[in-house]
């Protein structure tokens, strides 16, 4: 029998390590692989060969593990890319001498996209290695999937913190805006999920360009009407010509994205220069959000748990390959009546990859005025429930990273 | 029989709420007032008689009360001075429009002053109105007790933040600093809790005079031992000449003090500009620390509980006037043998107000490297234990404002 190998990507969320745990423990209750490693560091840690032997965790590692935050093995900002085979063949080179022969991928559009890229060299190339994807990311912009595992606790996180935020601001009688920013380079999910609670006025997302003059005339609007005015900026909020609000922070990340944060800012700037409101508060989630165990969704990380046993348990047939276990999209009758059953199933990678998957404008209300009851139906059932945690010192405990180990 | 008053004053915390239920609760079991009465909107909603009859509220009322984070009653900014009169005067008379014999006032600093001044006057014009206070601030700024209600729940979102966004840091092996920034304008607790979790080495208090150059270069050694350096930084930092680290953005919020913010993103740039690290993130915990119901103490929110049925069971003895009641400090010998046992007291209201009590100097380790174990024996028993928190639609439930009502 071979091993596997098990490695995460791009940004951490809540969950992303009960997904490696889902696989872990898979093996150990049907052990089609001898070994069970960890990739250490992302894919660059990968190529250098840093494998971690994770087959034998025990049952209590598996628990902390389930509820650690961030991701324990390890990421990087490395990006195979087609166009530099070197990079594949010298993967293949180290699954090689570790004996691997089937890779699973945690992570967000990017990935997928390696997966898809690697299940096609190998199999032109031969190799026999098989590469499956399992979704991750707080962004929630995968194509053709429900959701994304990490979205649901980042919302959950972000109503927690929305709707305390909300009763905070309520007690004073002062004129003043209050701004909260969600992470969200180009798509508005998380922010969109902030209209929850009920508790926020005006929500600016990155799927409508954004006008200076029309937001200000809702917030003066609002400010008028009810004295207080509760916002929700994404971070990647921009204007018709595709200028950042949050302009003048950006900076290449190594992706040819833009590092974004400080929209927040700059709009409740805008608001008190033109004398809509004297003061402002600004509260920008940042990475509070993505790593919230403290305030993991019980849907979420029990979808997370489950999808890593799920692809290793289908991952036992030797044809499937250039696969990503997912969550199916729910119909939207079943939004409609809010019901929730989550339906696992695996998609071609390539069905996943580089496209992002934009909140709906159909579920966008106009004005900034927030998002539709359908959105809403589509949001609730997964912030619902809280696992039962271990906690240690007054906070969650976790596991150590196996970076560090 | 006569009516009481409870209010509250200053910043929202957590667990302000609870000590609002508890005084209610108390007289539920103990009606020695005809009517609880809640003022709405601060002292100065009181000033204009804003009252709410609390009296019957629901068990499940007063326990979503418990839960309920910031100022249920609505808050606000004014404070009566001593050297106007006639704010004594008309509330003397608001009080005695309604009946009320006896007002609790749960607030901070200011407010623990109001208490004496008011007792002072209503002795001195022999109202016979009496005055008690209960203490909340997130800043753990008053002299003579333990500590405040409101502070340990902060600290353990702190503390839960600052592991999960450690280990979010801990993910990624380029070279950046991550500093996090803590409300605390003039005394430095908050950010000195953080300390807890082992997870931050590097931390500027207000107590300390920061010295750039030295800091840095404290910075520069933790990067170069560990490639990594977790930063906390109190708002109220400053340098030897007062100026505050993040100066440039305070203005008057009408108490002379300064609104501080941003002093998180100061130091980064500095660290930047000193070429120690090409980037840096910055979390800044803001508004989501000291309204976090979503992470209440266990300790924290049944003191506060507490302190409200105690500030009222002893309010039935007629000559109680002008003292606060509040957790009594534990001895050097209690903290270091990490034993914890909270002990309620009332002491006079002068002893409580004016001065900050400021985080001790003895507790601080040189070179910005964190705080002493006697400290951490000091903040590990309040952060201790969750309360069952009763959830709806994913977050806890809550009672909606009276100022809404």
């Amino acid at each position: 029998m071979g091993n596997c190998l098990v490695a995460q990507s791009g940004g951490p969320t809540a969950v992303i390590n009960a997904t490696l745990a889902g696989v872990i423990r898979a093996n150990q209750l049907n052990p089609i692989y001898d070994r069970v490693f960890g990739g250490i560091g992302g894919i660059e840690g990968v190529l250098n060969g840093a494998l971690y032997d994770l087959t034998n965790l025990t049952s209590h590692e598996l628990d902390l593990l389930k509820q650690t935050p961030s991701s324990t093995l390890g990421t990087c900002r490395y990006k195979m890319r087609r166009d530099n085979p070197a990079d594949f063949e010298r993967l293949l080179n180290v699954l090689d001498d570790a004996n691997i022969d089937a890779m699973f991928y945690i992570g967000g559009n990017d990935s997928m996209d390696t997966v898809a890229a690697m299940a096609e060299y190998s199999i032109t190339h031969g190799s026999g290695k098989r590469f499956i994807g399992i979704p991750k990311t707080v962004d929630n912009d995968l194509m053709n999937v429900d959701h994304c595992p990490g979205f649901a606790s980042a919302a959950k996180v972000a109503n927690q913190i929305v709707h305390a935020t909300a009763l905070d601001y309520a007690a004073y009688t002062r004129p003043e805006v209050f701004v909260l920013e969600t992470m969200g380079r180009d798509a508005g999910w998380l922010a969109a999920s902030c209209c929850v609670t009920g508790d926020v006025d005006l929500v600016v997302l990155p799927e409508v360009d954004f006008d200076r003059d029309s937001f200000l005339d809702q917030v003066k609007a609002c400010m008028e009407a009810k004295g207080e005015c509760y916002i929700v900026v994404s971070e990647g909020a921009h204007y018709a010509d595709g200028t950042y609000v949050s302009a003048g922070k950006s900076e290449d990340d190594g992706f040819s994205h833009a590092v974004l944060g400080g929209a927040g800012a700059v709009i409740k700037q805008m608001i008190i220069d033109a004398h809509i409101a004297p003061r402002g508060l600004v509260q920008d989630l940042s990475r509070a959000a993505r790593s919230s165990n403290f305030a993991q969704s019980l849907v979420d990380v029990t979808e997370a748990y489950e999808l890593g046993l799920s692809a290793h348990m289908r991952s036992a047939h030797p044809d499937f390959t250039a696969q990503v276990v997912g969550v199916a999209p729910r119909s939207a009758e079943e939004i409609a009546a809010g019901e929730y059953n989550a339906r696992f199933f695996a998609r071609p990678a390539r069905e996943l990859a580089n496209y992002v998957r934009h909140f709906p404008t159909e579920w966008i209300l106009p004005d900034y005025r927030g998002v539709t009851d359908e959105a809403l139906s589509y949001f609730r059932p997964l912030i619902e429930g809280e696992p039962k945690l271990i906690m240690e010192g007054g906070i969650p405990a976790t596991l150590p990273p196996f970076s560090r180990r």
